[in-house]
């Protein structure tokens, strides 16, 4: 039986640009429903960001703890219970979708757990597990569907021999050779967190870098780190073939840089190469809604589609797949369909990356090697933590910030920090790049002694020639 | 025998004001001697900031190995070697002295160990360890001689019953029960550091809470988590006397807010209380540099003294005691020196105040009591640890982000942290005071998820009512 539900707003998947978007448009004073056919919080709060946040900690104490005599502390063995590792993870995901429970309550958000069809720009139907359905009608619809690990007919993901990210943060028997491909942020993050339990990894890049969206310079230092962590990566390197010999025995083909054929025998194979929109059977082509080749919904700066009243975000529209990128275009979008004449875009330049293996890598804004094909005259100031008081006190000189300027302006174009607190360095930055500072502002301002962000201000120093302490 | 040598710059002193103002000064050129009886890097490098750091990573470290089950890590038992703990502080303050010495090889600064007195504006007189005598004639003199614990005589440091930070920093054995004078940023560390080796400490205050000059919020975040430590914290309180028994056995009494008289055996006292400059002896007021009746040479806002070409940076002219503030007035000295019409002074009120306990403390600006008795229109936004996904994920939930913004041109005015990674994340605000940036700005800036650092997005949010997470 079917019944119609009437909302000022619709939002379709509950992520972080879908729940954000339902948020703000509530907070607004829309009567607004999210609709996810699985848990709140998405990929993100449940199988991406945050799990994989609480596995890294874990393998970060791992690491401090094997090294804890150096810092004067005796621990006996060191041992892990993997089964554990995954289990707090999961615990802490299960903590935060609450959370969004609990947001949805207080900002009176209705949620719907649900698959949802667009049959028009006003109109959703909703079908619930128990095939029960419901027609929604609406004002505004936002697509917030996300984007899922692609079948690589090579590497057909079987969720026990070829895994995808999703299945490796829910293994509970630890792989004790893993193959990875792909070394982007996942396939690093994963990579760095199964050697530090002792599995043995091999990461295979087809680029000429692990992190190829990084700055050569910091990928450099990542791979010097990789190296002495004992993870075997090849760059410039192809996977020519996986074969599933039995369970947990398959013998992998690379191709090295050099053309060298590796044989290895592994007892997992971790896929982390591409993603696929999430956009299909969702009615949005019946809709109007055009999608690019790949099926990425396509969107103006407004992220507005090609169907009036209805707005995509977040992954399924693709360029940088990344949660905060997602946040921020569900402000965009609410703040189209609130009021049309104040919309506004996202500077896309501005959005930071950031992966979490240690030592950890971020940035924001342009690497030098974009810079210089942009044509942009720069000043480049530099770094290491060596030279850090706080570092060394801390035992983690590893890495280096690198900061780029315009050489007329003198404003900063880009920012690269590789180091054990990068991912929270990298915010300095953001702001910088955001209110256009100049190398002499952020050299001029105060840092505190002794912090790892002091070398944020002697690289623009450095870009002055005014370094103190290198 | 004495001879004369000439320089263009003479600095006394080689701390973190000292050796900045003289690398600084033959960085633009200047023939610069800088001359200390001590270690090069002063008490910052040796006795201060540095070594504490590397004290306060182990504690940061046992805490966690004591903790590591939670994370899925097994350890044996968990025991520490005190005199191993401090013998890795020394190092790294020894590691970091050697690059001291590097970068004045490298900029060629040249250094004296011996005791300076000022003749003249334009000599000095160095007297070395064995006696020898010479006699320095110099265009400016730079005098950056830092402060020392005072002598206070209801507690007078004897080095083994009552001590100061810098007997801590070296004592090898680890006191059983400690009590501590004083809950400024040093007594708070070191409250923080033996309790989390097994000390029994017991911290008094004369003040109404620990840490008086940072926000009332802060304050009461860092009461909460010491009581959740076992650190007993006494504020509003008084230490009536301290009486050494025999060594290693020590009564005090302790008055507590109520007026009611506590007893108590320590075998340790830590007196962090009272600071004076050290600068007698050194011939200032002879050669006519102004001191205030503390002894604290006066200066103008170019750290000018009263006498044409004499300046004084860093501790040894009061203000916040701070080594990066101390830094920042070399430049401002050197700079003055160099072209006195381009000459600028240093903006006080965007020095950043860190304490590196667990959790972290750190602000910079002004306070929300300070802000109001200023009679500022305020608008304040707020945002607790609890609700980000990332400190749950390392299991850091204590603690939040307070921003303070003038209600009419929404630019900061302080910034208040309390949390895991307060010290690192407070660089932002301060880029922030430096550039004015307003709320608007900061929560319209990318941050990166999942990082500590979006709960200052949030917090700039929240003060306009648009926090999405709370």
């Amino acid at each position: 039986m079917s019944h119609f539900e009437k909302y000022d707003i619709v939002v379709i998947g509950a992520g972080p640009g879908g729940y954000v978007a339902a948020i703000k448009a509530a907070q607004a004073g829309k009567k607004t429903l999210c609709i996810d056919k699985a848990e709140l919080g998405g990929i993100c709060l449940n199988w991406g960001c945050i799990p994989t946040k609480a596995l890294l900690k874990s393998a970060e104490l791992m690491h401090y703890t094997k090294k804890a005599a150096d810092f004067g502390i005796n621990t006996g063995a060191v041992t892990h219970d993997f089964a554990k590792v995954i289990e707090r993870s999961r615990g802490v995901s299960g903590t935060m979708t609450k959370g969004i429970e609990y947001l949805f309550k207080k900002n009176k958000v209705e949620f719907l757990r649900a698959s949802a069809r667009v049959i028009a720009s006003n109109l959703i139907e909703a079908t619930s597990a128990d095939g029960s359905k419901k027609n929604i009608t609406c004002d505004a619809i936002i697509v917030a569907t996300g984007a899922s690990p692609a079948v690589i007919p090579a590497f057909p993901i079987d969720g026990k021999n070829l895994i995808s990210y999703r299945q490796a943060l829910e293994c509970k028997e630890q792989p004790k050779k893993l193959l990875v491909i792909g070394a982007g942020a996942i396939g690093v993050e994963f990579s760095y967190f199964f050697n530090a339990f002792g599995t043995e990894v091999t990461i295979v890049e087809a680029l000429s870098q692990l992190l190829p969206v990084e700055d050569k310079d910091s990928a450099k230092v990542l791979a010097q780190a990789f190296k002495k962590q004992g993870i075997t990566a090849h760059t410039s390197a192809k996977v020519k073939s996986v074969t599933v010999v039995k369970d947990g025995v398959i013998d992998a083909v690379i191709e090295d840089s050099a053309g060298k054929e590796i044989k290895l025998t592994v007892d997992r194979v971790l896929v982390a190469i591409g993603m696929k929109p999430n956009t299909a059977g969702l009615g949005l082509a019946e809709a109007g809604v055009a999608l690019d080749a790949r099926g990425f919904v396509t969107v103006n700066a407004h992220c507005q589609t090609s169907s009036a009243g209805i707005y995509a975000i977040g992954d399924c529209t693709g360029r940088q797949m990344l949660a905060h990128k997602a946040s921020f275009e569900a402000e965009v979008a609410v703040a189209a369909i609130l009021n049309p004449k104040k919309a506004h875009g996202l500077n896309y330049g501005q959005i930071p990356g950031c992966t979490y293996c240690q030592p950890q890598v971020a940035s924001v804004g342009l690497t030098e090697a974009k810079a210089k094909e942009l044509g942009r005259d720069v000043k480049i100031g530099k770094f290491p933590f060596t030279a850090s008081g706080k570092a060394q006190a801390i035992a983690a000189a590893d890495g280096f910030v690198k900061l780029i300027f315009d050489a007329q302006t003198d404003a900063i174009i880009g920012a690269h920090i590789v180091g054990i607190d990068a991912t929270e360095m990298i915010a300095e930055l953001c702001l910088a790049l955001k209110v256009e500072a100049t190398a002499a502002e952020i050299g001029a301002t105060i840092h505190a002694h002794p912090t790892l962000a002091e070398a944020v201000m002697e690289a623009a120093l450095d870009a002055h020639g005014e370094a103190v302490h290198i």
